[in-house]
């Protein structure tokens, strides 16, 4: 039985964007694993399996049902200690990806969401949008409009706050070593986030973390190339 | 033949301060190695065996010669991987400690060199606080008292840049996992200097981080806590 990976999608299928779900994308293409990709929209989400799962990315293998992507990645390489690529490289490297992710969470996806949030809306099926703004509205306690609003401003601390990534970088070519691990697609669901979202053509040209991207894109075929990146 | 270690002082040999040194003194105790302790102020770091080191820390074992925590830590790893706890628990705890080492680099240390700079002037020997003036104000620019100046002020932004490492220990009590690994002695090694050179006064007691460091104080028979911390 095949993997069924659930991803999170707007209106068009082929246009994932969720920082979380490309996690496990990357991941399950780089355990080598056969999988069944089911895109969901946000409103779709409660009636899939059950109601079992709040949120996506999710997976199902066998009768075996995962979310959350760390769960994931890390239920990937118990299950499947024996296909494809290692994800962590040991329990030091499981241990670290949750530092990453902390990292990710706090520094990347706040400034991604406060730049992206209405171009992630636009993106949306006409019904989503509705769940989107409300949910997103009571979360933050303002309208989408004034999250966003003056976001040009901001990139100088979005390029502050790459600053132990760069350093990192100026060492090895990813956060795995010489060879990306599930700690480089943390980060890079967040790239790929804004990228496809919004575009990166808010990233000066000569910042070192777009090489690293650049690499990210290139890895499994141009998987996550194949996405197009937005237009400004 | 034990472990020659290199740790670098003020006038007072007894209350190390160097995160650096910090970070290799906690390893080599966690691999439950012999090492002979050998206290070195910074002027008399280029008579060392025959000149060959710049900084410390540094090691020698038998004739190998060492210097570079992270590059001693896996120095340590290869070569007595039979003994003590391990440090990394695998190559993907080693690539990953390079990101923790580059955040706390840019993040940690950055902010504490400023806050720090004339306690530990004043922790030097006569001849070290010449040289230490000196070259820090040709590095910096400026003298020593304007770096610190307003320091106060800068409390708000060491906070804000914990917040990645506030959020993983939501998750897990270590860097490491349910045990510590190097990696959390790159991090302790900044919160020890700042704690032995000027204390820790200024991290409200209510800090879920401060946790962490009494967790960190305690290993090891609390041989971190055995130097006392500053007095405000």
């Amino acid at each position: 039985m095949t993997i069924r990976f659930y991803d999170l999608v707007g209106s068009d299928p082929a246009r994932p964007f969720s920082p979380h779900c490309w996690k496990v994308h990357m991941a399950l293409t780089h355990k080598a694993l056969d999988f069944e990709r089911i895109p969901v929209c946000f409103t779709q989400i409660p009636a899939l399996e059950g109601g079992v799962f709040k949120t996506l990315p999710a997976i199902t293998n066998c009768k075996e049902t995962v979310s959350d992507s760390m769960a994931i990645a890390v239920y990937l390489k118990d299950k499947f200690s024996d296909r494809g690529s290692h994800l962590f490289h040991g329990e030091g490297g499981v241990a670290l990806s949750r530092f990453v992710e902390a990292w990710t969470n706090t520094q990347l996806h706040m400034w991604i969401r406060n730049w992206a949030l209405l171009d992630i809306l636009e993106m949306l099926s006409q019904k989503d949008q509705a769940y989107f703004r409300i949910s997103r509205e009571t979360r933050y306690g303002k309208p989408l409009e004034e999250i966003v609003a003056g976001r040009e401003t901001t990139v100088p601390e979005l390029l502050a706050k790459l600053e132990p990534f760069r350093a990192m970088l100026a060492s090895q070519p990813f956060l795995g070593g010489k060879e990306p691990a599930f700690a480089d697609y943390i980060v890079f669901g967040a790239f790929q986030w804004l990228r496809v979202c919004s575009g990166l053509h808010m990233i000066p040209a000569s910042e070192p973390v777009l090489d690293w991207v650049n690499r990210m894109l290139d890895l499994h075929d141009g998987l996550a190339r194949s996405v197009s990146e937005a237009s400004a």
